[in-house]
C-alpha cells in the first residue's frame, strides 16, 4: 500500500531519475507517473516508476525509472484467446539493467533477487544492458530485471499493454499498486 | 540519389542532431541511420534521418532527426487487406515540429511546403509540438510535418512500419532513398 505522500515523493524521485537522460517530461505527466509496487509494499526493492507515453489497442511506449537495485519481478505476458501476448523491447537509456530470461543459466549472475522472495525467481540467463543496448522479448517469455547500483532509465516499446493479464511467479503479487 | 559521401555526412549530422537530446546511439547504429530523401534528391528540404530501434510484425519504434525546416512530405498509411494501416505517435524530444492533418484549416500556418512542390500539400490543420508534446495518428490519416528553425528530434512509436505501402500525395516520391 503506497500512501499519497509516498506517491508524490516517488513521482518526484522518478522525475529526477528520468532527468539523468535529459528526457523532457511535462508537469501533467509527472502526476501520471505510475509508482508500481506490485502489491508487495516494498517499492524500492520490488517496483518500477512508469511513465506511459501511449497505450492503444495496438501499441504502447513507456519510460521506466528504476531505483538502485530495484527489481521488476519475474513474469510473462500470456497469449489471451486469439490474441498474442505482449511483445516488448527494452532499451537502456541510462545506468545499467540486468535482464534475466529462460536459457542457459549464467554461472555468476550480477544480481540477487529481493531478500525473502528468492524462491519466486526461476530464470537465470543474464543479459546486461547499458546505455544504447536493447533486447526484444517475444510473448510468453518468463523474465525479470534489476537495475544496477545507480538505478536505470529504460524505454519500453511494445504491443498493447494489459498488465492485468500478466502472470507472475510470485503469487503474492497483485499488479496494481493500491493507493490509500 | 544520395552518394555514399553524402550518406556518411548526413549520418554524422543526424548523430549531432540526436546528440541535442543526449540520446545514446551506438557506433553500429550510426551506420544504420537511414537518410531518406523520398527519391526527390533534396534531402535537406524533403527528408528525414531515421534510426529504427525495432520493427517487428507487430510494433515499431524509431527516432527521427530533422534538419532545420526539413519536411516529411504528405502521406498516409493505408489499411492493406485485412490488416489495419500503421498507427503512429509522434513525441517531440527537442526543437519544434509542426504537424499538418486533415481538419479545420489553420489560417496562418507556421510552415510553407518545400518550394516548387506546393501543389502536393493539401491538409492544413496545424498541430505544434514542442519538447514533451505528442500526437497519435490513426491509420489512413493524411499528414505531413516540418521541423522548426532549429530542426527537431522526434520519437515515433507505432505499429509495424511498412514504408513500401505508404501513399504519398506527391507522385514523384519514391520512398526508398536510392544509394549510389
Amino acid at each position: 500500500m503506497i500512501s499519497k505522500d509516498e506517491l508524490n515523493r516517488y513521482q518526484r524521485e522518478a522525475l529526477e531519475i528520468f532527468g539523468r537522460t535529459h528526457i523532457v517530461v511535462t508537469p501533467a505527466e509527472v502526476e501520471q507517473i505510475e509508482i508500481a509496487d506490485f502489491g508487495l509494499g516494498q517499492f524500492e526493492q520490488t517496483g518500477l516508476g512508469v511513465l506511459v507515453y501511449v497505450n492503444t489497442q495496438r501499441c504502447c511506449a513507456k519510460e521506466l525509472a528504476m531505483w538502485p537495485r530495484q527489481t521488476c519481478p519475474e513474469h510473462l505476458h500470456p497469449n489471451v484467446g486469439d490474441e498474442l501476448g505482449k511483445e516488448e523491447t527494452f532499451r537502456c537509456r541510462w545506468g545499467k539493467v540486468f535482464l534475466y530470461l529462460l536459457g542457459e543459466t549464467t554461472k555468476t549472475p550480477q544480481c540477487k533477487p529481493p531478500a525473502g522472495r528468492e524462491n519466486t525467481y526461476s530464470v537465470w540467463h543474464e543479459v546486461e544492458l547499458g546505455p544504447g543496448d536493447q533486447y526484444t522479448l517475444k510473448p510468453e517469455t518468463l523474465h525479470w530485471f534489476q537495475a544496477g547500483d545507480e538505478g536505470a532509465v529504460v524505454s519500453e516499446f511494445s504491443t498493447r499493454s494489459r498488465d492485468e493479464s500478466d502472470i507472475f511467479t510470485d503469487e503474492e503479487i497483485a499488479r496494481a499498486a493500491r493507493i490509500e
